[in-house]
């Protein structure tokens, strides 16, 4: 077995690295250098099969999707549903954050029906079996935790979070800088209080060449998630999350010196004159891999529209270099999404990697924005609906208030720029 | 009559200025000295009573939503309840771009209902009563305009969009530029298509001075509208729009000489990586008038979520500078807005709207994230509720599904974060 970098290394280009060539309208050698470098990464589990996707330099911004059951809501067809939904509306990866049911089953059975890249959190898993076999999270086990891990992997999974940067270290610096909110990163709250209770450091960080093993027989992308990240506008870009950044720099290095594929996860919370300055530092720190980023949310006062909140930052952030848009949905901060949330959320997702998309790869990309703003020029209805990001909904919408004239819209009716402004301008051209 | 110019020219403090400085926190000096050189506008006719606004340099992003009868769809009554919506919801000002019915009876009864400046676009009404009565919009006279201005400025207008920078010479780098989408402003259009075809200068920009003095008697703000603004990305930010901004950047400078307050609109559709470039180019050839954009919009495809595209694009221009969101509805592009794309258009500008304001006016704006963010920390709801953008929402989305547990969500249930590090953060501090 050989990772996708082990091979690019190699000068090989592999079949995955040309179809994304391909699909993407790159060069496949610059994807094999980029592989190489570690500056794109293919999340894909030697166990599965299913049309790659990269992330990263030069490549269309991609999309995830969170899914994932939960004690108080727990129906795997739901899930399965909204990852279903979630796709449709075009996301490129999906993961499994469940926390309710057979976690094992729950997996299994998505990895076998979804056909994009699949993403999970291991410490979830470890820390809930810990809870149910040990009485607590805190007496969760190194065994625990990377026997889950060895199982996601075997099982196909593609790119896992790993908080290996929550040190003791960077929780000395959580301690004293006493934040608004703490920590808000589940699998950060569970280390930071494994290693708070245990006086120990984090098994995934003192054990992580292990984790690099694993990670390389079964070609896991690690995702070095950012478990201090900030969880509101008070605490963003404070001493705990770039101390946590530095160390994550440090290991992104070694996972390339094993020949692991990694990407970096990144917030969360930052106020729009912080976000490029965050990708940048990314960047930076972290010698190009690609960057993660949550949302991120601009603002912490509106819960009920994050979709629309992580838009924004989502924008600004892959403009700056984001590679990969984790969605955020209408209920972040209140609930587990709805099946029609998460459809919300993706898009949402998708109108800010495709803003960033125009500025990253404008002579690729505007060619969609041409074909809709064409068709609006013809007045050709039909064609606007092909192009749309949505066809249903910007049907329905327009259906639902139709206009006496079939050519315009109930907007400005016979006023209509567009129709009145074609009689002129073409007499003035002639 | 003097309008709020020459007062603060003349080193008078009003009480509106007073107002507006209590309710920003800023000093009453500041507003008018700003309001003197032009770089703040308080839209407030001299015939009207409502509690009033400024909008400018230093002082809160503002958000105007349009509401107004079309042909196809004409119901006050409706068209007043999405000003009521709007209102609710937080909107700042509302336009009235009614084109349906009796447009003089629409817009008085507005006019005494709505208790917040009121904008108009005349060449709307001038342009339906030349078709009436001359049989074509481009037959419609200079005191068909002129009549309707006067009739606006009498009824309590506070801020009319005048679309003076659409001159013969702009109109000829229209023609010259063959334009994929035209040109998208009503408008605009109707003085394009009557400047080609009377062959004559553009009434509002020949009889400029006589538009200023019916402004300065009734203290009516201009918001001198881009009426060749570009309607795709593929049209962004090209020679006719920079060309009608050059003469709109002279006729700011004419109204500040006759002591007439004056703002200046912006596009319309505009690439991320030019919004920037935008906003400073509008703030430098305008000598800092207050600039009110629409949207922007920073991708096409995406109609029945350009509330969503335009948030993006507004929290980004107003970062830079712009001081006065135009909403954007889910339907627009589509049709007439109804009363819940009002509210949604609304809330998504608001969002826009603060993120910018958590960096013009951090140190004041960030409390109410503050508030929200310890009220999370504290676990306490209702507290969230209270200072959510949209507490019904927001209630509704956690009360549709209910945890087990009430303190938390049914996200993370009881593997909520901020509640188990509670428990082992307090241990390490103490």
């Amino acid at each position: 077995m050989t990772t996708q970098m082990e091979l690019a290394r190699r000068g090989v280009i592999s079949e995955e690295m040309r179809y994304i060539a391909e699909r993407e309208d790159v060069s496949a050698e610059s994807i094999r250098r980029k592989v190489a470098e570690g500056r794109i990464v293919i999340p894909k589990n030697v166990n599965r099969e299913f049309p790659p996707i990269g992330i990263g330099e030069g490549l269309r911004v991609k999309v995830n999707a969170n899914i994932g059951t939960s004690r108080d809501l727990c129906d795997v067809n739901l899930e399965l549903r909204k990852a279903e939904a979630a796709i449709e509306a075009g996301a490129d990866t999906i993961m499994d954050l469940s926390t309710g049911g057979d976690l094992d089953e729950i997996r299994r059975r998505i990895l076998r029906e979804v056909k994009v890249p699949l993403g999970t959190v291991p410490i979830y898993q470890a820390a809930i079996e810990a809870q149910s076999r040990h009485g607590a999270i805190v007496e969760m086990t190194e065994d625990d935790i990377f026997n889950v891990i060895e199982r996601h992997a075997k099982d196909g999974v593609d790119f896992m979070t790993v908080h290996c940067g929550v040190t003791r270290e960077s929780v000395e610096r959580i301690i004293r800088q006493r934040r608004l909110l703490g920590i808000v990163s589940r699998g950060g709250t569970f280390l930071t209080a494994w290693i708070i209770h245990n006086q120990e450091e984090n098994p995934l960080y003192a054990n992580y060449d292990y984790l690099l093993e694993i990670a390389r027989e079964y070609d896991v992308t690690l995702s070095l998630g950012d478990g201090l990240r900030p969880g509101c506008i008070h605490d963003a870009t404070d001493k705990p999350q770039i101390q946590e950044l530095l160390i994550i720099g440090e290991l992104v290095k070694r996972a390339r010196e094993a020949g692991v594929q990694a990407m970096v996860e990144g917030p969360g919370h930052i106020p729009l004159d912080q976000i490029e300055m965050n990708v940048k530092l990314e960047k930076s720190i972290c010698d190009g891999a690609p960057f993660y980023v949550l949302g991120p949310l601009v603002t912490d006062v509106a819960p009920g529209y994050d979709h629309i909140v992580g838009a924004i930052g989502g924008a600004l952030a892959a403009m700056a270099g984001a590679d990969f848009l984790c969605y955020v949905t209408p209920s972040e901060h209140l609930a587990l999404p709805s099946v029609e949330d998460v459809r919300e959320g993706v898009i949402a997702a998708r109108i800010a990697a495709h803003a960033a998309d125009l500025v990253r790869r404008r002579e690729i990309e505007a060619q969609w924005d041409y074909e809709i703003s064409k068709a609006r020029a013809d007045l050709d209805w039909e064609r606007q609906f092909k192009y749309a990001i949505d066809p249903l909904k910007a049907r329905m919408i327009r259906e639902s208030r139709s206009p006496r004239q079939q050519e315009v819209c109930t907007m400005c009716g016979e006023f209509c720029a567009i129709k009145l402004l074609k009689r002129y301008l073409i007499h003035a051209e002639h």
